[in-house]
């Protein structure tokens, strides 16, 4: 079986569990950072496994355009190009066509769109992003949807969330057809580069990524014949059973009215898949908006399949989220803070270049135990980040991701021993600044 | 004692030997990475530590700047506020000053500058540029010279050969008198900020780096209460010997003029300090001229004292200046072409973002045995770095001073054994690029 969802533990509505993935087991509740080309910015992929971090979110928009699908199928799927033999979620690139690309056009058929680094022009739609994800080969993808727009008035909302229903019948049916043709099918053997893919095909036509680098032609995989060549690339792969395959999640929509996100996930969850996800929010609603919209949606949800809440969300935010019964969680927000000197702490958020940290000899956070708290001033952080330095973004991360994933365990932890309420009443409110 | 230097192995005029430093010792020869801002750019300092790197080169003009010395003074002293438990040394400052501001005037007394930063007028003399060095408390510091322009005619080689002899009495006049001022010298304890030394005083009429943050204040030193920002501060220092003072070095110089070398040389040594460099070289001139001045040199330098020659070199030149006589070195080279992409390897430099790695599954360098090449790709390294990425960096940074820290490693064991003469028959020639 290739994927499989485990709940361990309930408390209230929200759930302990892990998730079963051909890469690995993904502890949950879970915060999934984002590695949008196949790298967590400036940290590299062992300071991520001290940290604890299990699963990780590539973007299909970003790895279409560079490397390109094929040559990350190539060399034998993103866990593997990327060295990290670990589970990875793909998103469908959808969000990313919406918001990245100043040119797009929007018709049944899917989204025409100028890349944001060139202005090529190039197609998603339903096919082609699972096309390019099976290609890819993250543990976990998404169907293509569409975001509806915020604010959207009900008739467009209403439209928007039809037609990403119809997007997800073709994005499984592509799916059924195609999921044997994800790189690591075989189990985690180097990819054949004579066997070109009909997934490969449907990409063909669109993937400008090989031009992108000017003289970047598609080159076939190369074997390397040192021994140290074939243990960077043999030791990647733990050994993935072979004849397994990816899961696909669908997603609900349904813009900001209850009835439609009621709807939208009773029609979605129709659709047999090992898993849920509720995107469309924290688009720039107000966030009791966002929290209404999901426990409209939520007990239309299988209690026994994953709930993955997109795009979410500040440190105390997510502990709310957990409460009303999500599993898996995205934000750029703690890696994105962090190269920005925002630091998020058990005493509230922190803006590392104020000068009254000049001399502060104290750790970030005197509750944190990362790495990054366990050795560093206030004070040499914020000269590295007022200095512009390479430095600050990574050590700034590394808390960040820490301060994360932490909360989590805690979470999960709470959850575990029937505590969670306790955990609850103790998360301090969003808006408060630390001391 | 503060410093000391025990030569375990000579062949030919190579040494191998020991540094020992109030932070910690160091084996020669040895390659001092540059942290410019006491940072080196992008690596951690845990990391620093699994490379094996034991001191590194920390520039006063840059720490001048920011944070200033007040603030590194406060905090302990460089080794304490980069979290850098190990040796450091610190170059005068004279030559950023003369190569990276714009407006510079040179008299007797020192040099006028504006800040490259901001354009704000300060001052180094031999006194304040002793003064900067006490204060950020490095283990070795160099003395105040003149960094001869090249090319130069004869005179002004002379000329300027001559200032520099008399900055450098200068320069030990007033370190003998100051040097008890040194952050540690009562053994590595917070410094108490209401002792202002008079080396502070001396700086103060310059120091315009407190205003450099526009609302950062000369705060003192702030005491974090809590067992984590005590843990924080107090496991930097492993425990430097109380009553210990820093190391001061002359500089030769003499421009491209051997027998001017020779008397700078000469003149020099009669000023009894513990080391001696020779500075003014890989300045533009031709590669077999900087090798003829550190041969015209080097015979009157103290054969029992380190000789370190500054700003170089390439990895095949390092391992010529050893053969020379040499047994310290500091280059930007491995740092700064590394941030470029320009990778050195055992079969020569590779530029990463060259199209043809991009889907080359075999490590920078099958012979190295980094943390890098022992887990990614070419095809991935040339992905992050056409991608713009921070970790891109970060990992060919760690790779190139693996390069360079195990090319030193092998030197060294190789006079160990007598056997230098062999490997240096081995170095390829530096203008071969790799397959």
């Amino acid at each position: 079986m290739s994927f499989r969802f485990q709940i361990e533990a309930r408390d209230g509505k929200a759930r302990a569990g892990r998730l079963f993935t051909p890469h690995g087991v993904v502890q949950t509740p879970v915060f999934m950072p984002v590695g949008t080309l196949a790298t967590v910015k400036g940290v590299p992929q062992d300071t991520l496994e001290e940290l604890g971090v299990e699963i990780l979110l590539n973007n299909t928009y970003h790895l279409y355009l560079r490397p390109g699908v094929e040559t990350v199928r190539a060399l034998g799927g993103v866990q593997r190009f990327m060295a990290w033999d670990h589970p990875i979620l793909t998103d469908s690139g959808g969000f990313q066509v919406f918001s990245l690309s100043e040119l797009r056009k929007v018709t049944e058929e899917g989204v025409a769109f100028r890349s944001h680094l060139d202005g090529s022009s190039h197609m998603f739609t339903p096919e082609s992003a699972i096309a390019a994800q099976i290609g890819l080969g993250a543990d976990i993808i998404m169907a293509f949807d569409e975001c509806t727009e915020h604010p959207a008035e009900r008739a467009r909302a209403r439209e928007s969330m039809e037609m990403t229903l119809r997007w997800l019948k073709r994005s499984k049916d592509y799916f059924e057809a195609h999921k044997h043709e994800v790189p690591w099918y075989n189990g985690g053997r180097k990819a054949d580069p004579s066997i070109r893919s009909s997934a490969a095909d449907d990409l063909s036509r669109d993937d400008k990524s090989k031009e992108f680098y000017g003289t970047a032609e598609a080159v076939p995989l190369q074997n390397n014949d040192s021994d140290a060549g074939l243990k960077a690339s043999s030791t990647q792969i733990a050994g993935v059973e072979p004849g397994q395959t990816q899961a696909l999640f669908g997603i609900v929509q349904g813009g900001m009215y209850p009835d439609l996100r009621r709807e939208s996930a009773q029609r979605t969850v129709e659709i047999d898949l090992p898993g849920y996800a509720i995107g469309g929010l924290s688009v720039g609603e107000p966030r009791p908006m966002t929290y209404e919209m999901v426990d409209a949606a939520m007990p239309y949800l299988p209690e026994n399949k994953p709930r993955y809440l997109m795009g979410v969300g500040t440190p105390e935010e997510i502990v709310h989220y957990v409460a009303q019964g999500v599993d898996m969680m995205d934000c750029v927000l703690p890696t994105r803070a962090a190269r920005h000197g925002l630091l998020f702490t058990s005493e509230g958020k922190l803006t590392i270049k104020n000068a009254r940290f000049a001399r502060d000899e104290g750790p970030i956070d005197p509750k944190c135990h990362c790495k990054v708290c366990g050795r560093y001033s206030r004070a040499y952080l914020r000269h590295l980040y007022a200095s512009n330095e390479l430095l600050a973004r990574v050590l700034n991360t590394v808390h960040n991701l820490a301060y994360y994933l932490d909360t989590m365990r805690r979470v999960r932890q709470a959850i575990l021993l029937g505590e969670f309420a306790t955990f609850l009443s103790g998360v301090r409110p969003a808006h408060l600044s630390a001391p």
